[in-house]
Order: C-alpha cells, then structure tokens, then sequence
C-alpha cells in the first residue's frame, strides 16, 4: 500500500516553510516563502495557496491532511490563530480558511509546540513521553510534552520558557518585564554584550571580522572567534550558556523530564560552545532526582523541526 | 446508602496526621502523632497503626480505602517511597506494608501533590484542571495539575517549585544550589534576614517582642509587626513577596495555569501581606496572556490540605 502523504506548513514571522511529508518525517517537496506580514492575511494565505500547490504538483499519491505551526497563541480545539504579535494576526480563523479551500483535515499548532513533537517523535528526545524543546534564537520559546501530551495552558499560552525571569533587575525584555532568560541568552542579548564590551575597550578578533562594522556582528561570528579563543566571545557565550543552564534546571526541578532539547538559530551555530556550559550548570545547580537519566541534548532536526511536527499534527489526529 | 469513609495519613518530617475522612473531604475523626524519625521505620508504622486504629474506634461504616501522602520522591505506581531525606526512609514499600496489615486499597503520593490534589477539587482552585499549589513554610514544595493530571515526572521528582533559581549568586540553598526561591522566601529565609538586619542595627519593635532573644523570632511575630507598621518586617516581608511574585510569574508563563494557590505555615501567618505584593509583581512581570483570568489565591484547606488530599487519592482511584 503506498503511504499516505501529509502538508507541513510552519508560518514564521519572516518566512513561511511548506513542505510535502512523509509519515516518517520525511521531507519530499517544500518551498520557503517570504511572510510578507505588511501585504496583509489575505496575501499571506494566497501565498501559502501558491506553495502548496507547488509542492503538490505532479503527486499522485493522496494527501491525508494539511498541518500548520503558527507563532503565538494557538486555539488548538477550534484551529485559530488567536494573537501573533509576528504576523499582526488576531483571531484567525485559519483552520477554517484552509479547510475550505482543500477540504482535507487540517490541525494547527503553536510553532515551539510543533517542533517538541517532532523531537519527541522523530528527533533528539524518541521515544520520549516527558520532554521539553527549547528554541533559542532571535526569541526564546519552548514546547513541553508531559506524559505524551503538550501542555497547551489554559488560554493556550503554555511554553513560555523564554520569559522565566533570571535576574530581579536585569535588562529590559521585549515582553516589558525585566531580566527574561530572553532578555539575557538569546541571539540580540549576546550581540548586544559583545557590542557592549567592544565600545567599552574590550580586544577582540571579531573586529577584524566586520571591518569594525559593529552591526556586521552574528552569533556565528562570535562562535567562529570563540573557537579560535577570542576571550570577548568566550567570556559572552558563556555567560549566556549559563544562564540558558539555570533555566534548564529550573525546568528540570520543575518538571523533571527525561529530555531537554535544545534547537534554534543560536544552537546552530553556537551550540558547540554554549551545550558543555548548559549541562555543566545542570550539574552544578539540579537536585539530584531532577539531573540523574537527564538528557540534554541539541536537536537533531534542526529547522526542520516546526515544519516536521506539522505535519505530525494530522498523523497524530488520524 | 451509607457513604464510605476513607482514612487519610499526611507523614511529615515531624508529626504525622491520619484522619477518617469522607469522600466530601469532611473529616470526621483527626489524631496527630509525632514522626520520630529517629526510632526507625518500624517505630513508625506501629505509630501509625495505633493512631490508624484509634481514628477507627468504634466505625461501623465500612472502609473503602487508605490514602497516604508522604515528603519526597514516591514511586505512585508501585506505592514506594523512594526517596524522603526528612523521614530518612529510601525505598520504603509503603504500599504493601500498609496493604498486609489492613487488606484494604491503599495509595501513595507526595505530599504537595496531595495538597494540589485537595486544593483542586474541594478548594481555592475548585472546577480547575489547571492547577499549581505551592506550600511556603520551612521549605517551598509544589504540586503540579495539568488538564485534571498530576505532573510525577520521569522520576516522580515533579513539582520542585522552591528550587527555581532566582538570583544567580544568591544564598545557598539547602539542596546545595545557590539563589533558590526556598532559600530567599522560606520561613528560615524571612526569620534569616530579619536577624541579619537588627545584627546590623536596624531598629524594629520584633526586638521588644521576643526580650532580645533573636532566635525566638518567628514569621509570625514578623507578621504581627508588620501590621503595626514595624518597617523592618514589612521591608523583609515585601521582599520575600517579590521573590514568590517571580516564582509564580515564572510558573504562570511555562505553564498557563488557571489557578496558583499557594499555602503553607508562612501564607497562614503572613499571607495577608504577601499575597497582594505577589499579586502586583505577577502583574508587573508576567505575560499578558499568562495572567489574564489567572487566579492567585491563598488555600482554603489550610493545614489540612496534605491530609484530605491523601484521602482523595483512594477515591480518585475507585
């Protein structure tokens, strides 16, 4: 019997992924879009229209259903959008909207929540049924699988690990409350800190890197120096990597899972660096119970995650 | 029909309560016998037996079940503690012991999942399958319910709320971490600082109080003072109450609940004050979504939680 194939769509603030997926996570097809947030929902979703019916071209095997990651505040019951500061949506009713046009189940998840099953199903943490996911790049987000089930929250808000406050007075976070694990590890913080040490005097190699441009400064740039020892980088991913730790074991004592994962832009590129100092804090800072058959671990998929677990949304509803 | 009763066992580190409750949570006959951790473990079951069969004096109603809630790590599948550094008990099958002497259904839980158990179905947080209880007393514990489910953990070790880090390099904590909420916002923690700030000269009428003798201070005198208007106790109180304001922040913004009760010696002395600071922190600190519709609420069980909770396990399982 062939298999049943599925639409993965994980929408971003900037781009929109839509892919052609096996059961097996598999991607056949997909196409990346640009979001587009300013031309509006109406553009956004024909564009999306457009990708799937790229993808589909030519396939004759069926497609079981269409599954969407959005970011935000995801009514997982009634498939809508409710509130995504990325993509100016409210309320959106787009399980519907989709629906209507492919008249094919759809699910829709929030997007952190799409890449905790994919790792949980497919990934880093299989076989897993207590896992947390953990995202760090431009934002920190995360989705939490509890026995088998993602906790969703009352009002679908559930996983909002980036903003666990670390520091009573520390910097500023987007969120308007004042030292998030956000505001201090994320990809904008550890830019922001090695800027900061730069115009404060400190040497480093990276200004070489960017012609003294201190906008031309990456996370990748920082992990590049910091491999060659730079000591602005080291000293500035370490700080991160351990503040990322202390919210690992906050979440550890908290829940104790038997898997953290750790995905996203600046895992990417900085992981390398930043997963010894997160476990070394674990270790230092988790009650015994919480750390003993802990795995952290970085992710295996990659940014593949959200659109994966996507599509997983429709297997696990059928 | 005649309503079954069901007994109840709270062990704690110091006394244990064993009640005869019914399913309401009503309970009707109440004894409390020291823990006497030190005469050993068979010591202490004879102790429970004698309170068990005193409670039941005289019953003609039949037993439907025995519920016991006991501190720390309890395997809840195979009924065994294994795990309780107060009651120096590791890998105690509480279940079975219990089980051969009366031959009736027994259940074991931690003793904060009890409390979050009773203060969800017959408490602050009545008609919630999203709860979070946290007990402020000598410790911080917690109890975690997400969608009507207690979150146990990979190692039966969930719910460890006071050991969320707050302060990066803050006071050590019991559990050998630095900064834990336990160890800023705990009875000790109040009772600490306040000695801390009279050794330093700051004036306040607790001194008066306790005849200068500063280790009969008491979060209750704090309390009494700081209704008075004794600036030292509220400055420590308040503190304290930012602390747990954080901690709840932190819990509502992972996790999304509807209700976060918190209880414990501390909250019954000094709730008054604490519970309005922490409502304005959570306010200042947390995600919009996350405290929309939140309740923060003092327990309504008080000191009985632990008990009436255990006798809710029996039910919960017929």
């Amino acid at each position: 019997m062939e298999q049943e194939l599925v639409i993965g769509i994980d929408i971003g603030g900037t781009k929109i992924d839509v892919g052609l997926i096996e059961p097996s996570g598999k991607i056949l097809e997909r196409m990346r879009i640009w979001t587009n947030v300013h031309e509006g929902l109406n553009a956004v979703v024909q564009n999306i229209y457009d990708a799937i019916e790229k993808v589909t071209a030519g396939i004759k095997t069926s497609i079981r259903g269409i599954g969407i990651g959005a970011p935000g505040q995801v009514d997982v019951k009634n498939g809508i959008v409710l509130f995504a500061p990325n993509l100016k949506w409210k309320d959106v009713e787009m399980k519907r909207i989709i629906h209507e046009r492919y008249r094919l189940p759809v699910e829709i998840e929030n997007d952190a929540n799409c890449g905790a099953l994919a790792e949980a199903k497919l990934g880093a943490g299989s076989k897993s049924n207590n896992l947390i996911w953990i995202t760090v790049g431009t934002g920190i987000g995360g989705g939490i699988i509890i026995d088998g089930n993602l906790i969703q929250g009352a009002n679908f808000a559930g996983g909002e690990i980036g903003h666990m406050t670390m520091k009573k007075n520390g910097p500023v976070c987007g969120c308007g409350n004042k030292g998030c694990l956000e505001a201090l590890a994320a990809g904008p913080a550890i830019i922001h800190q090695i800027r900061k040490k730069i115009n404060s005097g400190t040497q480093t190699t990276i200004l070489k890197v960017v012609d003294n441009d201190l906008n031309r400064i990456t996370v990748e740039i920082a992990a590049n120096a910091a491999d060659v020892g730079d000591s602005l980088s080291l000293k500035v991913l370490n700080k991160a990597g351990e503040y990322l730790g202390i919210g690992v074991t906050n979440l550890a004592n908290i829940l104790n899972p038997e898997v953290i994962i750790l995905g996203g832009g600046v895992m990417e590129v900085a992981g390398h660096h930043l997963l010894k100092i997160i476990k070394d804090t674990v270790q230092n800072r988790a009650l015994s119970v919480a750390k003993n058959n802990l795995k952290i671990e970085l992710s295996k998929l990659g940014n593949d995650a959200g659109l994966i677990g996507a599509s997983l949304l429709v297997q696990r509803s059928a």
